[in-house]
């Protein structure tokens, strides 16, 4: 099964979409030896940095979560974005 | 199914793990009155660069992939990274 459709599943491709949206995921496999600190919360912060270049974000639309199971942990920052000015 | 275990899969969570492996995927629902151009790929050059701010990233090492379905598309960038030297 793709990345693709684990992510989309489903959904008829050519749907319209209500809200456009944005979904960010970062796994981390650490091996034993790192015993660095965890920079994954402070990497989250400056990549929503970056898609707010992009796109225009409202912080109060923005859903993070980290998941963390022994070496690896997940980041997930789901982001709904504004309707375009012409949709509206 | 939550999204780590689609990613980590079966893996047993405490296994020592050979490579420390970063994954970062950018999924996108364009909705149909969205006419700008794409960002993604230009994204995806800054957040490599962001990333390389928290660890050493030899670009050999990083596999990029872009899968587009209608209004749907999904960025996946693979980085192994490094050993860390203590482990050498």
């Amino acid at each position: 099964m793709s990345l693709f459709s684990l992510i989309f599943g489903s959904k008829p491709k050519t749907a319209t979409i209500a809200k456009e949206r944005l979904q960010l995921i970062i796994a981390h496999e650490r091996s034993g030896q790192n015993t660095k600190p965890d920079f994954l919360p402070a990497l989250q912060q400056e990549l929503i940095a970056v898609i707010s270049k992009y796109v225009l974000v409202n912080p109060d639309d923005i859903k993070v979560s980290l998941e963390k199971q022994g070496n690896y942990e997940v980041l997930e920052v789901n982001i709904v974005l504004p309707e375009p000015v012409s949709a509206r």
